[in-house]
């Protein structure tokens, strides 16, 4: 039951995370600022940038990123959930459309009474692009 | 009582993060590997580099960081504690010695029997550096 139970969590985890990066590729502000948690602190720290402090600021960079056109097409490589009770870190790659991941982030959740939300996310450069993943094969 | 008992926790965060600059300035590896958690899953993300995972990957590349000389005086400026019940996110920046500082970081730490735990870093590179704050003046 308690482990059903935490990878039921995980999959929540990973499902919010997806989500983050669908608003991301649609540009849909809406969906982004439904993401970020109201009801706990948020920080945001994106590439080569200070940090963020606060849901306000927090969400206006993202207003102003999502209205840029043409929408990044923004896709998470690899992500890796480390559940610890209420919250959740996802470490992963971040790549545009088809190119080779060129960001590595930190993504941040906790569960609020309406399902898990961001409280925090770090995008910083990688030295190298990192290939994507081969697309899992059916058997 | 409440309060004081999150100003105490917020303490004890800032502490642990203190520590972990301090092992890293003096080069010194048991401290660095007294901070890492234990009983938790742990991820670290230097700058330019690929997510590690687990204990032995995240302990391992401190061992070669630290025994690199001269030893960095890494200083972390501006940290911000978010409170997550036994689970805390700090940001803030590091520098070298006097130099403005050139990274922005995120610090992850879980509350263990034995205190607080390192769970999670990632610095990685600011666009421009950042002055180091002035030192508080006494009044």
């Amino acid at each position: 039951m308690v482990q059903e139970h935490l990878a039921g969590s995980v999959a929540q985890v990973l499902g919010a995370n997806a989500s983050f990066y669908r608003a991301f590729t649609k540009g849909d502000f809406e969906a982004m600022r439904g993401l970020w948690a109201e009801r706990n602190p948020v920080t945001c720290q994106h590439p080569l940038s200070p940090t963020l402090i606060g849901l306000e600021a927090v969400l206006e960079s993202w207003r102003q990123i999502l209205r840029e056109p043409p929408p990044l097409a923004m896709r998470c490589d690899d992500p890796v959930v480390h559940l610890l009770g209420d919250v959740a870190l996802v470490s992963c790659y971040e790549g545009n459309g088809d190119h080779p991941a060129h960001l590595v982030a930190t993504n941040g959740f906790v569960r609020e009474v309406d399902g898990w939300r961001m409280i925090h996310h770090q995008a910083g450069p990688l030295g190298r692009a990192r290939s994507r993943p081969p697309a899992p094969t059916l058997n």
